[in-house]
């Protein structure tokens, strides 16, 4: 499918929006998610335009799974977590809101995981989280 | 964590318990869920000892969602799936039931995904969508 370049994780790449950023490469960006799941939620997103998993150049797959490890792993060590679910939704029938492939990596249960959750999170709870995410990568 | 090497998956990959494959290298394997959360649903593991993706190997990581993507689109292929939700559960806490590294691919929306399914999927129907995938690998 074409890609919409006026999605909202577009404009945050380009900085058009702002985000909580916890790591940012030349070819990948993970940010809170401010519409969490459960504390410590995060988005890990490659820079390339692509809007599903299907249509990732798989050379951005292969980098973009190995920042994924990397900030699991701090969200693990930063939070304690106990357990962390990955979540990538490909098409608006999977649930996919936004068309910009994303890595949800959220420390909680897959269980508690209901809808996408509708209302902002706490903002200044959520830079907190960054900051502790960030101290562990 | 200690690997157990006697969990059901690392059973599967040394041949002591059946499965319906879809595709197998000398590095992935891809089988399908006999418990499916939706029709179609597939599950793909890395051969190397891994309980969690924060444990696992990054070149097999690399190496494995590329196998991710190439089932992912055979699914969407073999069954016109409009949506496909990836999931990765790591950690019991996080509804991880076997302690070998495995990526869901579910042609299904996230919001209808509840528990593992707890009951048997009907095999022929099972062997019959792998083997539409297969055809589309």
């Amino acid at each position: 499918m074409a890609y919409d370049d006026q999605n909202i994780f577009a404009k945050i790449l380009r900085g058009e929006l702002p985000a909580i950023k916890v790591y940012e490469d030349d070819q990948v960006l993970a940010f809170m998610d401010i519409m969490p799941q459960a504390d410590g939620h995060t988005l890990v997103i490659p820079k390339s335009p692509a809007e599903t998993l299907m249509d990732l150049d798989p050379k951005a797959a292969t980098y973009t799974i190995q920042i994924v490890q990397k900030v699991a792993k701090a969200i693990e060590k930063a939070l304690d977590a106990k357990g962390i679910v990955l979540m990538q939704l490909s098409g608006a029938a999977a649930g996919q809101t936004v068309p910009h492939v994303h890595f949800h990596l959220i420390p909680s249960s897959v269980h508690d995981l209901g809808k996408h959750a509708v209302q902002m999170g706490d903002q200044e709870k959520i830079k907190a989280l960054a900051e502790k995410i960030k101290a562990a990568l």
